[in-house]
């Protein structure tokens, strides 16, 4: 992965110095929340077990699954989505290159008209469910599951049933657990020094992604590989050096961070950044908004906003040079629609293109850029933007000063929901 | 539709009179971009004989298409999908009650594999396609339109394929007007005094709809009834209302409007609201940030954020009473899943629940409310959110002193990017 950067502020010492702090605080667990970062050291240091029994459990889903439904919400869908979106087909929902089971979401809402849409789809297809909560009382997933469970037992029976539910929750208590022990559900681990956010190179992750025909080998290598790289000083370490862009940036008034792809398969890889970047960052009353764009679809949206609203925005944007399929312009007789001047480039090279004039344009609209260069979106290189990503929100966010780890305002709904409900 | 607001800034007489003054202006043509007024008495002023074309080629479509691929960019698709999408199977693509046609949508973007996907996708499907591009020269839709003629015409022939496409372009000139005249494609309008982002209830959004299987006479009902109601003086004025709470929050300091939907069908309205916005506000330096989220989704990724993190956010939510389908949550034996609580309930209370809960806890946050209920989400109602959020979006902007109807803004990456394609 390339780090490149136009138009930042120069970053002086003392900002280096509250880097290097926040990254010393991040290695030696002084900092707060520091009992969360198991995350750190997941690449090379997991449960070799129950990564085999991940594989196994795939493998059984490959060969008789149409259907796996991820049930969670948050950090318990959104790392497994952007990994699978960034590498299925966008008609399908199948892996690009030889999956077969097409991979869906449910449990992250309460709308009825989504779930009931979902069991009219998966009527007479072999269907699997992987429930995913650390407590197992988040009541979107809950209810969601609840409902599919019923489905799935009305249909193969309860034996039938239990084949066909996987749960991934707390090792030892709670709901879930629990109902799991009941039911004799093969059960996988949220870790108890991992949060949500932080948990895709996890079983919480994994088995979906396994599941999806991905090699969670690929994706841990890639991981390993950055943890490695992204240990290096500070004068080497692009991780460092975006950590303090960004802080950067925000103390000089920019307050909106615009993640930007041109690869509509990054859809759900912004999603997953949002949350991380979100509520690792958004409390105390500081933090940067954490945006997504597509382009070249939203410089027709909202490219104008950008170019010329207020100048309190600034863009990441991940390029990635090798799409993976390659379309050749070709040349039409009278140039009846104009674009003659395209033929024998390829439809690749026009994307470059508007992503070259547009990181020009944008600059020329006082819209600081910073790029992240991928060479494709594989299992590889998508592990080591995952990890670049979890280590730069926490050095980040240590560095302005708020604990990355915790997330207090997201009890707030739940409280007043709960109450509401007569819990 | 109901207006309902908590906790928004007194609006003073002197910002009633601004509001009142750009009503007027708009009304009255004397304001910037008056010639692109065109959309304000659309609902019940327009081309007859052109709306009976479009509804023959949407049965026509119905009668023997299995996918009709929408390809235009910004204006020129994201209205249609907004209703689409709002009125389509989540998991099909294809219209909830009756309809038969998926919509696909193409020529937003210049991903090589998205494209190369699409067309594998449609192979051995009856495909229908509608290029909407008022000049036929922007590049994303004028290259996927080159790509999937060529498909089409070497599976139909030039004779079957021209059964096939529709073009909406420009009444006399440009080079998709030549083309289709000279191809013989079947056209429709791109009205000169409607721009872009104000243009889904002429051609360019109503044969997409039509096609879906969507009333769009109702949909024009709810617009023309919009129009007439939101003529009314600002006191019984809903749509100047809060056109002028949404400048009362930008001059108090609120930088960020967040658009939240509690069902997912509604994503793609939040897309055509951002274009909307973004494109008539953000200029000038000057504009509130449009922004999206899906809840109860996003409470648990940027959740957190809008609870706790810089104060500069509000939110408009659209409220939707009856959700469609209703999911009845049962009692458990023995409690095992621990929801028992909510037997008897409905899912769809436990989201309004939500709602009502995270409103609550976002005022306590300080993030004042603004909320816009709908009955149901079906055409009329959508026909007439659609006319309030142009009315407002036009009023707003003039209110705050920038032409709602040009997007200088947008040429600008396009200039770079042409001059790097040697165009």
């Amino acid at each position: 992965m390339k780090y490149t950067t136009w138009d930042v502020p120069e970053i002086g010492e003392d900002l280096v110095g509250r880097v290097e702090a926040a990254a010393a605080m991040l290695h030696d667990g002084s900092g707060d929340g520091a009992q969360y970062r198991g995350w750190l050291t997941l690449p090379t240091d997991y449960d070799e077990d129950e990564y085999t029994r991940i594989q196994s459990a795939a493998q059984r889903v490959q060969a008789d699954g149409d259907i796996f439904i991820t049930i969670g919400i948050g950090g318990s869908y959104l790392g497994a989505k952007a990994v699978t979106h960034a590498m299925s087909n966008i008609f399908t929902g199948v892996r690009t290159a030889g999956g077969k089971v097409e991979m869906l979401y449910a449990g992250n809402q309460l709308s009825s008209a989504y779930l009931q849409e979902l069991l009219d789809y998966i009527k007479n297809k072999s269907v699997y469910l992987n429930i995913i909560s650390k407590s197992g009382t988040t009541l979107e997933p809950a209810l969601t599951f609840k409902v599919l469970r019923a489905a799935l037992e009305e249909r193969y029976g309860e034996d039938g049933a239990r084949e066909r539910i996987f749960a991934t929750t707390d090792k030892e208590r709670g709901v879930l657990k629990d109902l799991a022990g009941k039911k004799g559900y093969e059960t996988f681990i949220v870790p108890d020094d991992v949060g949500g956010r932080y948990s895709v190179l996890t079983a919480v992750g994994l088995l979906p992604i396994a599941v999806a025909g991905i090699s969670i080998d690929d994706l841990m290598q890639g991981a390993a590989d950055a943890a490695e790289r992204y240990s290096a000083p500070y004068g080497d370490n692009a991780c460092y050096q975006y950590a303090a862009v960004r802080n950067a940036l925000y103390e000089s008034g920019k307050k909106i961070e615009i993640l930007v792809g041109y690869e509509p398969k990054l859809q759900y890889f912004s999603e997953w950044w949002k949350q991380l970047f979100g509520e690792s960052e958004g409390k105390d009353g500081k933090g940067l908004y954490p945006a997504s764009m597509q382009f070249t679809t939203d410089l027709h949206s909202l490219g104008q906003y950008v170019q010329e609203g207020e100048r309190h925005v600034f863009e990441t944007v991940i390029d990635i040079e090798d799409p993976g399929a390659e379309i050749d312009i070709v040349q039409e007789s009278g140039d009846a629609d104009g674009l003659n001047y395209l033929a024998g480039k390829t439809m690749h090279e026009a994307n470059t293109a508007a992503r070259e004039g547009t990181r020009a344009a944008h600059r020329a609209g006082n819209v600081p850029q910073i790029a992240l260069t991928l060479e494709r979106l594989d299992a590889y290189n998508i592990g080591h933007l995952i990890y670049f990503y979890e280590k730069a929100c926490a050095v980040s966010a240590y560095t302005m000063g708020v604990n990355p780890f915790n997330q207090p305002g997201v009890e707030a709904y739940k409280k007043e929901m709960f109450s509401l409900l007569g819990k």
